[in-house]
């Protein structure tokens, strides 16, 4: 068994999603921010959490409608999700510096990104002000997803999509990897009765 | 730009993270369950949330101590990290089938799993109650990860561990892709300062 080294309080939890935040400002103009710092909170109500620092745009769009959306970008806009996680909307808009299409959403009020597959729209049931980030809990109103990226079963083509992870501490994204088994099912060797 | 079906409510958010969450229940029996909702949500202080329903030995002992840890499995424990989110430490002592050794926290009164390569321990900061799950919010208080684990720069290495995905629908643990760009660093090119 290997020795373990205290490398002291940090926040190395791997992977991390690739969210992209779509949110209105006060004038119903559309932005975006990439955040990490994020993932699945409830099955039901199905919820999502996305944590965002006090002084941000998108914070402050969020405190203002209770809604957002989270969109998930495929490897082909690594670019933009990394750009709009950089720069403010409050200095560019991000849209346009991209070429990215905003629509509107249909359950909640703010903007989602036409190029992106999948799209939660959320509104926010829960606030928690952590320190340097606030968690914004969003309750999933509806997801929608690209036609081309559903396969014929129905279901998300994940491969064929190509999602991204973000590795904290390397400051990279990666591609998704292939089945290393599956869930409900791999451990079942362990099962004795 | 692709037509978007809509699939309703759903928590299709990808990839989520596997983290194994270690707790003592109230004789100090170390217990450990694989969850898939949660992730990091706050940098300063550093914060984690983990998402248990409520009825979950898991939920009782966090409760109890205020107190657990998130260990990250590597691919080589896949098949444990599935059974002890299967099963009820009411029902089986998780760390007896599997083989797998807890050793107390130093931090936290928590057990954390000695093989798995990166350990977190957390105290509790905050709680949620969403619905079906409670999340749990967990200051870091320290993070260990394995000598072995580190490369010559002192960062875990990411590919050398092996770390896990969680495909939420496909249902599926996947390994973690090759880097297809670094953070802050391949959007630049859309800036125009």
């Amino acid at each position: 068994m290997a020795n373990k080294r205290s490398l002291g309080a940090r926040t190395l939890l791997y992977p991390a999603p690739v969210l992209v935040v779509g949110t209105y400002d006060a004038d119903d103009n559309p932005d975006m921010m990439t955040v990490a710092w994020g993932g699945v909170c409830c099955s039901k109500p199905p919820c999502v959490a996305v944590s965002i620092r006090a002084g941000r745009l998108s914070h402050a769009n969020i405190m203002l409608h209770q809604a957002f959306t989270v969109n998930l970008p495929a490897v082909d806009h690594v670019a933009e999700a990394d750009f709009v996680g950089t720069v403010s909307g409050r200095d560019v808009d991000k849209f346009a510096a991209t070429g990215l299409t905003a629509v509107r959403a249909e359950h909640v009020h703010a903007p989602y990104v036409a190029e992106f597959p999948v799209v939660l729209e959320c509104k926010v049931v829960h606030i928690a002000e952590l320190g340097a980030h606030t968690m914004f809990v969003g309750e999933v109103l509806d997801t929608k997803v690209d036609e081309e990226a559903l396969g014929p079963d129905g279901k998300v083509d994940i491969d064929g999509v190509g999602f991204l992870a973000y590795i904290t501490g390397e400051e990279s994204y990666r591609a998704l990897g292939p089945s290393v088994g599956g869930a409900f099912s791999v451990g079942k060797r362990f099962k004795t009765d």
